[in-house]
C-alpha cells in the first residue's frame, strides 16, 4: 500500500538541512506551489518529519544532491566552503551565494571584508597563541569576548566572556582544537536584528528592528518593533541593506546588532532566515521565509511592514526536566491569541522545540500571551 | 543515498485525500509539530507532492491504513458511508463523524434530517421518475433545480436549472445513472458561507459569514465579510452553529446559504474546510486549517475574528488555453499584496490550480489586487 512519492526529476530548490527553519522553508515554498527536495541529515529531523526527505552519510552527497536541483540553499552553517566555492564556479546557483556563506561562517573575515567597507565591528583580533592575547589585551585590555570564529555551532554559541588573563588561557586551553578570535567587551543596551532579503540585482527589503533577549546562550524572546529611536532604526536597516549589498547576498540574511552606549556596532551575520524573524509568519504580509523563498527563485519580494504595533515571540526551549512540549499543547492553546509553533523534536536539555508569537497593541500584553503560552507548553507556572 | 523517511508507527492524524485542502490541512499541522499521514490517491496529487504520502488502490485500504491513525479525517465526499459507519462503530475516531459525512454526502437526507429540526430549506423532492417530478411541477411550477443526490463531483457541481417539463426529462436522461432530486428555483440576492469550527462536547466559534460569486459551476470570488445586514449575519452564523451542532460535528464544516428575495436557505453543507475559508489563512489569527486539526484532535479553539476590514479570494482555475499558473508566478508576485497559494496541480480546463487572497481597508480595492494577480497567474488582461 504504501509507495514512495513520484517526484520530479529537476527540483527547482534544494534546502540542504532538516531543522526548523528548513520546515518553515519547505512550508513557505508549498504555498507558492513549489515542491522543494531536502537534504536530511536524520530521518527523524524537524523538517524530514514534514516534508519527504533525504539523507547523506558521505561529503559527496551534496554535490548529488545540488545536481538534483536548479537553486541549493543552506538552512545552517556546518558546510563545506570549499565545495560550495568549487560547485558555485562550476555553475550550481547556490543562495545566498559563497561569497555570503564565507562571511557568516568566519568571523575574522567577515570582520576584514566589512570593516575595510566601513561597517563598524568591535575592536578584534585572531586569537592563535598566548602573543596574541597579551597584544590585544594590552591595547583594548579586559573583559573580553573570546569567540570561535567558526559560527554554526548548536550546543553552545560559542563565544566567551573573560575578565583577565588567566580566564582567557584557560578558555583558550579549552578550546584548543576551534579557531578562536578576541574581541573588546561591549557596553550591550540592546540587542538588534535586521532581517533583510535580497534579490539578485540589489532589489531588497528590510522587516521592522527586533530586539533580542538571551539567557544562557540561548536567544528566548524576540520583540518587534525594538524600543529604540527612529535614528538607530534607520542606521541598522541602511547597514543591514548595505552589508547584504557588499556581500551581494540573495535570499534572506540577518544582521545582528550591539547597541552599545557608544553606537550601533554589528555582532553577526546569519545566512539565513533568522529567529528574530520567526514572527513575520504572523506580523507581516509576507514572511522570512516566503521572502526567502522568493528571493533565492529570483520572485519578486512582497511587502515587509508589520500588522500589529507589538509582535513577540518567546521561543520554546528543552528543559534539564524533560518536559515534552507536544505533551502540553492543549494547555497552550488554550491561551487564547498565542500562535503555537512545534518543530517536532524530541525534547532534550537547551534544544530549540518550538516557539510562541503573540500580537498585541502593547508590547506587554502580547508579552504576557506569549510567556504564558510558553510556560504551558514547558508544564512550568508563570 | 535516499531513504525513506523513518515514520512513526501510529500518527496522531490521518488525512484521506490529497488535494489542496489535505495540502493546507497538512500545513496547518505541521505547524503544530504534528505529523499526519496522508492518504493519497496519486503520488502526484497536490498534497502527495508536499507531504510523505501512500497511495490506494482497493477498497479495503481505507481500514488497513486508520490502523495507522488515531483520528482520521477526509478531504473530500468520495467515500464509502458504510465503510465509515462500520469503523467507527468498531471504535475508530472519524472526524467530523459518519453522522455528518452522511448528511454531506447525501442531500436528500441531510434535507429530511435538518427539515425535521427546523431548518429552512427550498420545498424539494426525490427525483426516480416522471411521476415524481410531475408531482413537484405541479406544486412548485418552473424553473426548477436538479441535483445529483450525492455531493463531492469534481468535474461539475452536480446541479441544472430546467425550465420546463421537457427541460427536466432530457436531465433526467443525461443522468440516468445518479441519483436525482428535485428543489424549487430560487429568486437567490446572494450566496453566503459560514465556516464553523466545533469540538467534541459542542464548543464552536464560527468565522465571519463569506460571500461567494460564480461563474460557470465553479466557486470564483469570495468575499469577508458578506455585504449583508447584521439580522442576516446573525441568523446565518447561528444557524451554522445550530446544523454543526445537530449534526453532532467535530472539525470543520460549511454551511452555505442562499439569501433569497423571501430569506435564508440552507443549500449545502461540506463536511470539511472550505474554498470560502482559505482567506482565513491570512485574514484570522487561526486558519480554518488550524482550527480543523485543533477540533479534531480536540484541542482548545483559536480566535476566529477577521483582521482586515475587507478580504477578497480569487480562484485560479485552468482554462481551456492550458496556460500553467506556476509559468507567471513572476508576474503575479508582481502585484504588491497579494497572497499568492499555487497547489501543485497541472493545468486541466476548469481545475482549481490556486488561489489569491488579498486583504484591504476597502473590498473593491482588496479585488482589484486579487484578480490582477490572478490575472497575472493566467496570463490574461484583465
Amino acid at each position: 500500500m504504501l509507495v514512495p512519492n513520484e517526484m520530479p526529476s529537476i527540483y527547482p530548490l534544494g534546502v540542504v538541512g532538516s531543522g526548523q527553519i528548513a520546515r518553515m522553508i519547505h512550508s513557505a515554498a508549498v504555498k507558492l506551489g513549489i515542491t522543494p527536495r531536502l537534504m536530511a541529515e536524520d530521518s527523524g529531523d524537524s523538517a524530514a518529519l514534514a516534508a519527504p526527505g533525504a539523507s547523506f552519510r558521505h561529503p559527496d552527497a551534496l554535490s548529488t544532491f545540488a545536481e538534483l536541483c536548479e537553486v541549493v540553499t543552506f538552512e545552517h552553517e556546518r558546510i563545506d566552503l570549499g565545495m560550495i566555492e568549487h560547485m558555485e564556479a562550476a555553475g550550481q546557483i547556490i543562495r545566498p551565494g559563497a561569497r555570503t556563506l564565507r562571511a557568516a561562517l568566519d568571523k575574522i573575515h567577515q570582520r576584514r571584508v566589512l570593516t575595510a567597507k566601513g561597517f563598524t565591528f568591535a575592536p578584534f583580533a585572531e586569537l592563535r597563541g598566548p602573543d596574541d592575547l597579551l597584544d590585544f589585551a594590552g591595547l583594548f585590555g579586559f573583559p573580553a569576548v573570546i569567540k570561535s570564529v567558526r559560527s554554526g555551532g548548536q550546543s553552545d554559541r560559542g563565544s566567551w566572556v573573560v575578565d583577565n588573563q588567566n580566564d582567557a588561557l584557560r578558555v583558550m586551553a579549552e578550546q584548543a582544537d576551534r579557531e578562536l578570535m578576541i574581541e573588546q567587551f561591549q557596553p550591550i543596551v540592546k540587542e538588534l536584528v535586521v532581517v533583510v532579503a535580497r534579490r539578485a540585482g540589489g532589489n531588497a527589503r528590510c522587516y521592522p528592528v527586533a530586539e533580542t533577549t538571551y539567557a544562557d546562550g540561548a536567544c528566548l524572546e524576540i520583540r518587534a518593533p525594538a524600543a529604540i529611536g527612529t535614528r538607530v532604526k534607520t542606521e541598522a536597516m541602511e547597514t543591514a541593506r548595505a552589508i547584504a549589498g557588499e556581500l551581494d547576498s540573495v535570499g534572506v540574511i540577518a544582521v545582528e546588532f550591539f547597541l552599545t552606549t557608544g553606537g550601533l556596532v554589528v555582532n553577526e551575520i546569519a545566512a539565513r532566515p533568522h529567529n528574530a524573524g520567526h514572527l513575520t509568519l504572523e506580523n507581516a504580509p509576507t514572511s522570512q521565509f516566503e521572502n526567502h523563498v522568493r528571493a533565492i527563485l529570483d520572485l519578486p519580494l512582497g511587502p515587509t511592514h508589520a500588522l500589529a504595533k507589538a509582535a513577540v515571540t518567546v521561543n520554546v526551549i528543552g528543559g534539564l526536566d524533560g518536559v515534552d512540549p507536544a505533551e502540553h499543547l492543549h494547555e497552550a492553546l488554550a491561551v487564547e491569541g498565542a500562535s503555537v509553533h512545534l518543530y517536532g523534536k524530541r525534547p532534550r536539555p537547551g534544544r530549540k522545540l518550538g516557539h510562541v508569537t503573540a500580537l498585541g497593541d502593547d508590547m506587554e500584553q502580547a508579552r504576557e500571551l506569549a510567556r504564558r503560552a510558553e510556560a504551558a507548553l514547558m508544564n512550568r507556572r508563570l
